[in-house]
């Protein structure tokens, strides 16, 4: 998508060890009308799907879906971190490991939101390693809803996480993808 | 709001200890257009006001803040809550208390994104003793910003929270404020 592609070139930082903050629209202050756009596009990208619901993870996946959710007009889901499983039968809980703080964190989302009548798009700002999405997917598997696709604003394409989803068959939408950092600059795939 | 009356009504669920849930359109599920409208209401009621940059918390506050920054045309930052303090010369921090986990954590803001120019807007989901709202009062004093007001979804108006804002002579607009519960029923005030 040209017009994210041209605001990470523009506004994006990049730091040792393969980071890009977009802190200024994306990740801490957030564009409203730019966000909007995004899901927009996101939800075109899957208009071709009956979705019913759209899962994500907080914080920074909200944003981009609920711009989502209201222009495919459903509701979306945010599945919430713990330190520790939630206990009761009326969660769903998986563990994912978060690589850049080399910690576990447990993440969850109530059994009445979710059912096996769904079809579920997931949503999420960032995709790397993928371990986030992975979790969100096995979250989506216990409910026995239908998986339709992965939708993510930017996907580190030279990391695992991409790879992983799709191998499994899974659909997975990226805006964009960023090919390497070559002198704290970002080459994108075309 | 009638509409956000009407819904807590239905769906909403008290737990003892004073607790109501709303999980089901806005902290756990949310429901797009519902909240777009809930953003629309709190844009009106500051509509008056040369407003230039929405302040909200992690990660509930998030739905609503985009929705009324959609509406106002304005950028949304969301403040993000931390264990410790989050070192550096180009952050904002305040500690905030947590009645209801009995711990403290610390709200940052990056000093990129609010200036002595701006006239911000503090958006939150819930206000109820008021500590996050007081944290987020904090940094906007902290960067010399001008405080608009802040607007609320649902007010706890048998907390302290409230007063505690308004005897400092700051504008709270609430869209529901509830009086009571009681025999597990939510009593709104008028």
């Amino acid at each position: 998508l040209k017009l994210l592609q041209d605001r990470i070139l523009k506004e994006g930082k990049v730091f040792p060890g393969n980071i890009l903050k977009v802190d200024s629209f994306l990740n801490h202050q957030l564009d409203p009308n730019f966000i909007k756009e995004i899901g927009a596009e996101l939800a075109r990208r899957f208009s071709d799907q009956k979705i019913t619901k759209i899962v994500t993870i907080e914080a920074s996946g909200i944003a981009v879906a609920i711009m989502t959710g209201l222009e495919l007009n459903v509701p979306v889901i945010f599945a919430k971190k713990h330190k520790s499983a939630n206990m009761g039968s009326g969660i769903f809980n998986t563990t994912v490991k978060s690589y850049t703080r080399n910690t576990e964190f447990v993440v969850s989302l109530s059994k009445e939101y979710l059912n096996a009548d769904d079809k579920v798009l997931i949503i999420d700002d960032f995709l790397a390693v993928g371990q986030a999405a992975l979790g969100l997917v096995d979250i989506v598997r216990q409910s026995g809803a239908s998986l339709t696709g992965i939708g993510i604003v930017i996907e580190k394409g030279f990391m695992d996480g991409g790879k992983l989803l799709r191998q499994q068959g899974i659909r997975v939408e990226s805006l964009s993808v960023i090919k390497s950092f070559q002198d704290n600059q970002v080459i994108f795939e075309d």
